[in-house]
């Protein structure tokens, strides 16, 4: 094998164009062996193959920098930057992260996970460049999906306005991680593809941009031949080049949505593994909710920015028709939107993976909650148990969302208040409203649950008890009352059990009540303690007799870790906080 | 005066050319006549008098929903909507906001400070309407500096999808608030002006969008026939309308960023008019260190995102070349584009407002922080004492961004402090860094500070007491100077007066030793109290006998707010402050 024999980039340049082909089958073979047992992101990578050994054929990294958006799509880029091990052993196959890392190679720039920051990167990488006076070649791979956020839109602009070297790389292969909607951008890329990208009103142009375009962005020799042309160019250039997603794996050539990421599958049907018998989530909860809700209820609408998946998968989509909207990869659109449609009636719930909600801060605070919109934000993933890569952690929620004025942010711990908090926030017009859609197992109490939502910061006792009082916050409910059980078999301690639900505020009449027959106040919370839940708790009881221990993670970019340990790490065990409870009681 | 007798925009159909013409000349002078004597927005709203009058003649508002981005080019709007009292009338003058406001009028449909979000807000609002089945037009005025943010790209794209009326009408004065740059959206916009709107080329047309170009914003007669062409289509439109800012006032026509807003100034001679001595600002020593850091070392860069004013003046841009960047309305992009430059050896420095640095949590986060890029963050504007518009608020800063991992978040408490922060902030190489620019009277302590910032999270003990120790945040370090003072004459108590100088991290030393001979630890922050500095402390003290108080003010939007009401209505008075240690002794 070619590959083995790779160390880096410079080993691509002495290649022959036979040996660069069979090279590249190489890693496609490679791949898919990979992610057929071990699961990954299929689609970007197998249409990035060609592509990406072409990139390290015709330039030099790291002297050139070549910057992937998300990121990943850089598998094959790994293999032919000496980690191919990582791929081609399977008791290697954690060594790499699925992302751009710069701890694991220099020719990695940065870690990312989250779209359209790459062409803003590139342009601070070249403008660095050029304050040195240093000659190389700034290249950025961009996707047709991570277009549509409005920051490669500024990059694109900023770019443009330095004016110099800067080759652009629009990866189109007119698919998101779900197909991309019509209008817009996609309109505009489409125009381009159907006329070999010869339409009038190219977008690029319109910006001050020297445009190419390649029909067959999976052709080696095309993409080489193209690459040499622009190399050491002396302004910024776009090459729109039409890649197939999936390319070289039938069952991923025709369903792009269903092969963006997965697995494991099998190599010869496409069938993904499936591991168990399939249980209720309380996603599945959600979506079952949602989906009745839009029936019953025309003016209800589901808003999402490109994973349209985690609330409805495509043939729901379809069904659901206008009041489904998703606005592509653009976050800062679907909450301000949301905000105009709650203003004009509507009844919007905007559906947002934690890591991403991060990304509309102001839009949160300015749009809706300054005009105080009853729109609904459905927070999902924001917990230790989900996505563990570094650049897609979802628990640093409850810091920045929960100190905005007029917002009401609600964490239930079981199916039926999950339930009456929808059906409560989708129905009132007083305050945005945001959900931490629970993780973890389901449990259900069997009764529905009749709480009256708007009066605002009530927490529920769920047991009246002495000397110390657990408030266990959402997903950590059943930590708390796993620790008030311990404190009663082993120390014959009948601890008050507290869900608080609402994290905006606090219940200051219950807060207030606990000085005369408490001690202690524990908070424990499924993100971070700086900023968090317990804090404002500590806050407030600041100058009472009662001591307050807070639980959570300290604040940390942690990466791949394990759950247990982490948890372990910062005391978040039952054993370790019936131990403290009881050294300060 | 016919302005007397607008009740509403009804009172617009009736009136003939002729009387339009006179309404447009008596808003202009009303305006001016208010702006030089109280100050305001000049430039926006000048350039928008005849725009203004057409729109409200032809559109049929509240029916037909008019959303102006920023809106602080508004005012011609709100004399045509029942509030001309407000500006012809001086003892009037403070009864309406700056920008468009809910509460004042069923016309204004949104409060809005911060750009590039109106496209946005219509998406939804049109979408709405069509899932309501009514009828009406949607129409939204974004300057062409607004059309640099990327939300207003997200917005074009979801409004281009949704394929049903919208008027876009792009209010193109070829300037933002400074001039702006050259290259991207406004070579585009340029080019489309430069020849009539008949460009190969067209950005909006390419993106799907109907297009029409007025060559003469201010002609009235023109307007009225391109609104009415356009009221009731079927489809997205765009009205490319090249207005002048500062129409009507030749001081203003002649220097756009010196009137876009500001004054009192003379309407003879376009003089502002001066309050009393300049003293010594922050801003403007922050801005001295600034100039001559980039004389001084060649990869020194800052960054700005379309308000180059708060750092340097137009003729020390000119000078000062590529090593000052403004990208245009455009945090993120300003955020990630410092990252790059940090990663390839550049040392740049981002000025920006609080109000507008809460654009930027992911990218502080996911760019700046994640991939722990020594770039520099200068937060202006972070007090209570700044803007006090209830959308230009700068006092969530603390909360949102010290929980970030990897920042180091400072806080300088007089001239000496805030330069040895600037100078090791620019130099250094291993961290993200935010300094809180300080707001108020400077204070010299006449001694250079000698501090090695990079032993992080050590906090300045400026005198050892007993029995409470009070932290003095930033900007409020001196009310907890006064507070010991106080304690000290009042009741004989020596307090322990610490100034905390990091926002990002404990001292946990410091904190752990004051259980010895203490019994309080007061903190006081100039910001929200929520999530804030101190909330940090009351949790790492909560299992301790110390007693915590935490003072700052509460979370909530406050508008147009009188600064000594606020600080007392929580609690931050010397008097208070002292009562209440006092009691808690």
């Amino acid at each position: 094998m070619i590959l083995e024999n790779i160390s880096g980039p410079q080993d691509l340049k002495k290649l022959t164009i036979e040996e660069l082909h069979k090279l590249a089958d190489e890693t496609r073979t490679v791949l898919l062996e990979k992610i057929s047992s071990h699961g990954g992101h299929s689609g970007p990578n197998l249409g990035m193959v060609e592509m990406t050994v072409a990139l390290h054929h015709v330039f030099d990294s790291p002297v050139d920098k070549i910057i992937f958006d998300v990121s990943h799509q850089t598998y094959i880029h790994k293999m032919l930057t000496g980690r191919q091990k990582a791929f081609m052993d399977p008791k290697h196959y954690d060594d790499v992260s699925g992302y751009t890392n710069p701890k694991e190679s220099e020719h990695d720039l940065f870690t990312m996970g989250h779209t359209s920051t790459s062409l803003s990167l590139a342009s601070g990488v070249l403008h660095a460049r050029d304050l040195k006076n240093e000659k190389s070649n700034v290249v950025a791979i961009i996707g047709d999906g991570a277009l549509s956020g409005g920051m490669a839109y500024e990059g694109l602009n900023t770019i443009a306005t330095l004016g110099t070297n800067a080759i652009i790389i629009i990866n189109d292969n007119d698919q998101s991680i779900a197909k991309n909607p019509k209008g817009g951008i996609y309109t505009a890329l489409e125009n381009l593809r159907k006329t070999k990208g010869q339409a009038t009103n190219n977008i690029f142009k319109a910006l001050g941009y020297d445009y190419h375009y390649l029909e067959d962005g999976n052709n080696l020799e095309e993409l080489i031949s193209l690459f040499k042309e622009v190399k050491d160019i002396d302004h910024p250039v776009v090459l729109h080049i039409y890649t197939e997603k999936g390319k070289g794996f039938k069952p991923a050539e025709e369903n792009h949505e269903k092969f963006h990421a997965g697995g494991p599958f099998s190599l010869e049907t496409g069938e993904y593994i499936k591991k168990g018998a399939v249980t209720s989530t309380y996603n599945g909860i959600t979506s079952e909710y949602l989906t009745k809700k839009l029936k019953e209820d025309p003016l209800a609408v589901v808003i999402n920015a490109g994973t349209p998946g985690i609330v409805f998968n495509r043939k729901l989509r379809e069904q659901i028709g206008s009041q489904f909207i998703d606005v592509g990869i653009a976050e800062e659109q679907a909450v301000t939107m949301t905000t105009g449609l709650a203003k004009n009636g509507a009844k919007p719930v905007w559906a947002v993976l934690s890591t991403f909600l991060q990304r509309t801060y102001d839009q949160l605070s300015h749009d809706m909650a300054l005009n105080n919109q009853a729109g609904v934000v459905l927070v999902y993933s924001a917990s230790i148990n989900s996505m563990n890569d570094e650049s897609h952690l979802g628990f640093f929620d409850i810091p920045f969302l929960s100190h905005i004025p007029n917002f009401v942010y609600l964490a239930p711990t079981n199916k039926e208040e999950h339930l009456a908090m929808l059906e409560w926030a989708i129905n009132q017009n007083e305050h945005p409203v945001a959900i931490r859609v629970p993780v973890g197992s389901v449990i259900e109490t069997g009764e529905e649950d009749e709480t009256d939502y708007s009066i605002l910061n009530k927490n529920k006792v769920e047991k009246f008890g002495e000397q110390v009082a657990i408030f266990g916050v959402g997903n950590f409910y059943n930590l708390a009352e796993k620790v008030s059980e311990q404190l009663k078999l082993e120390h014959n301690i009948e601890a008050t059990l507290v869900n608080p639900r609402f994290l905006t505020g606090l219940d200051k009449e219950l807060l207030n009540s606990l000085e005369d027959n408490h001690k202690l106040v524990v908070t424990v919370e499924d993100g971070i303690v700086e900023g968090g839940y317990g804090q404002t708790v500590a806050s407030y009881l600041g100058n009472t007799e009662l001591k307050v221990q807070n639980y959570g993670i300290n604040k940390k970019f942690y990466d791949r870790y394990n759950v247990e340990e982490l948890m372990e790490e910062n005391g978040l065990t039952v054993d370790n906080m019936v131990k403290n409870i009881i050294e300060n009681l």
